[in-house]
């Protein structure tokens, strides 16, 4: 991996690049925190509201011992008319070492990268990606998991606007699990298949859940369903994770669920509260993740 | 006192544990901060402005050596519905090792810390109660008078809708302070008397004062008397606290004020400014308390 | 230099003080930061929305050391009607040992100056000053010219109601430039003439540029225009900074701008762009004229 860039997303990064932060990941996991960024700067750039991303990456750059600044869109130059790369520029200007950002657009990451040189941590962007929410995952799976090769990992719900699906499709069958889409066809169309070679498409909860080594919810916003005419109960009669179909899982399936989620909408509360969910965890994993990325994209790692 | 625990009211708190942290407080104030913390994460959760308490907080705990992290409700998950306790969940499963919460709901602390295991810090919830404040206003008071017992504290404003009323009248009558309380019944119901054994109700404020050791003002909010169709000229013209009024009291008797104090309506100016006045020096002892207070919760005092 | 003071304006900053602070600057700017203000406590107290300025001020301050808090006014007591002068003396009683402020109002900093003890680091008040930015375009200068003395310095735009403007004005008039300002009357009245020795206006946008060393060009907001019916388009022409007219200044000249900048209105994004534009050199040099001013603010310099 080269010794200094961006993460921008999962789809381009290539197996040896995750394989090579998932075991930084390891490390940091394992011993505390060492300040080996000492000294830098990390602006994160938030235009989107975010709790667990936001300070996850904040304790993350704090506990390598850089100084952070958090912009939100709200109270900023932003609101003055300033470009999003006159902002990069400035923010680089003051010395930043890093980029952290949260953007609306699909692509905003990318045009800040194509016009600064510090590098940029895509930290969501619009309907595209989530990587380090991607990798934090994978990392997850594989404390619970041997290897994803082969793996069967269900993701049911709003693929079709999420960011978090998508860079869990491309990781995943980068290294060869099994995917598995399932939700009606306003919230997941047949052309989800064409995201990555291998992924299976159903309508049926059931099936979609039955021998599931991973099961992975994602949050189904009210509003969203209402704009397509959706029944919100007949969403969740459809596709609401209850114990009933958790049963139908692998003994061993664990539970994923990237947050913030809505109980009693996609997945029961009995559900949200087992013992093999792994939701917290999966917070939890995402703070050393977050270490390895920035000390990778920062060359020291 | 338990060597890791939460602080969510005063009501509850035993003299030992108060007098336990007001001494360590006094330990705090004495020597250049240390950071005996130093790697811990706080998260401070404001669902409500505030400048004094959570710039206190906050300072507090990097004196103490932690990595902050500030959200605030109107930049967050909160915003898509994410449920109190998964917040709380969320913040613990990202390393913090202590939630500072101020709630607009009475009792919001109380279900965090049933749900989560990381001491959970009251920073105002509702109406209910403000501990750390009735701590530092306990603490004040000790710096001018040798002892709570016997001393005659006078309170006079909106006690109803106050939980810094409610923090301190728990506190001074544990410690045996003779309390009356000031204002007219709209603001200050009989059922006050129920709060704590040995509580005075007078509605007039001359007779409130005379012979005080301690006046504590409260904040009155313009709106809550419009709301309660109070006249606020008649309301300064009774219960406002003037120079001529503080006559009354002891010589040596001070005023105190939560803040933030609306001068002309609650206060005279000339008084707010007066010698005996210890508003700022509550301000400045509230940042030894919080780091006393936060030491204590997390077992490292 | 007194030991401990604020920095309000430049109109009565001596030329000595000046000088030292840019001196100072320079020797922050040539050394890894040093944390000599370790442990101090910094307000950063804006009213109004700010990047660049904020995240300036809060990397310079945590380069030396200190524990920052930022306050703005969309989050804090200030909604509920406490005074600016009380906002100050509670972050001074709270322990702040100095405070940076941003305010909408022309003077409050020195409001606030005048009410408490500790030193105020003006970062933008109203249409009157920009103490830090004036200092940091001087700093910016001198590492391009040898000397203010005798330099044509054009600045174009809304100098009206220019906080920066004002700033820069008194700055280079102190050392002997020669300032000309250029822009429509309803932006740049005559009475603009007033506020230093020597200074010209001009209504041509080419005379102005005309064998300038530096060009300085001001943002123009398209509410104000419209506020004052001026045609943007015709404003454009008139007063836009091109390739065609940086032609008309000295081989040498350099361009400035304080951002953030509205490519195409008042700058041609060719220009924006060109090698002899130190926008972003601007933005880098203010980190260390900050920290400069912080330390010689807390007598630390």
């Amino acid at each position: 991996m080269a010794r200094t860039r961006s993460l921008l997303d999962l789809e381009h990064l290539s197996t040896e690049d995750i394989s090579f932060i998932l075991k930084l990941a390891r490390k940091m996991h394992t011993r505390p925190p060492r300040p080996s960024l000492r000294g830098k700067r990390i602006a994160l750039l938030f235009y989107e509201a975010s709790t667990r991303t936001r300070v996850s990456f904040e304790f993350a750059a704090k506990l390598l011992g850089t100084h952070t600044s958090v912009i939100s869109a709200t109270a900023s130059s932003i609101e003055k008319g300033e470009s999003l790369v006159d902002t990069g520029k400035t923010l680089q200007a003051l010395g930043a070492d890093c980029i952290v950002i949260r953007h609306p657009s699909s692509g905003a990451p990318h045009v800040l990268a194509r016009n600064v040189r510090v590098p940029i941590i895509n930290a969501g962007d619009g309907m595209h990606e989530h990587p380090s929410q991607g990798l934090l995952d994978a990392y997850t799976m594989l404390r619970h998991k041997k290897t994803l090769k082969g793996l069967k990992v269900t993701m049911v719900g709003d693929i079709q606007h999420s960011r978090v699906a998508r860079s869990n499709i491309h990781l995943l069958s980068k290294f060869g699990a099994q995917v598995v889409l399932c939700g009606p066809p306003e919230l997941l169309p047949e052309t989800a298949l064409t995201l990555a070679p291998g992924l299976k498409i159903t309508r049926h909860m059931d099936e979609a859940v039955r021998k599931a080594d991973v099961v992975m919810m994602l949050r189904v916003q009210k509003e969203r369903l209402a704009g397509l005419k959706l029944d919100a109960e007949k969403y969740t009669t459809q596709f609401q994770l209850t114990l009933d179909r958790m049963a139908l899982a692998k003994k061993d399936a664990i539970v994923m669920h990237p947050g913030p989620m809505v109980r009693g909408m996609e997945i029961q509360t009995e559900v949200a509260d087992a013992p093999r969910t792994v939701i917290e965890e999966q917070v939890h994993n995402g703070v050393y993740v977050r270490m390895a990325v920035m000390s990778v994209c920062m060359g020291v790692a």
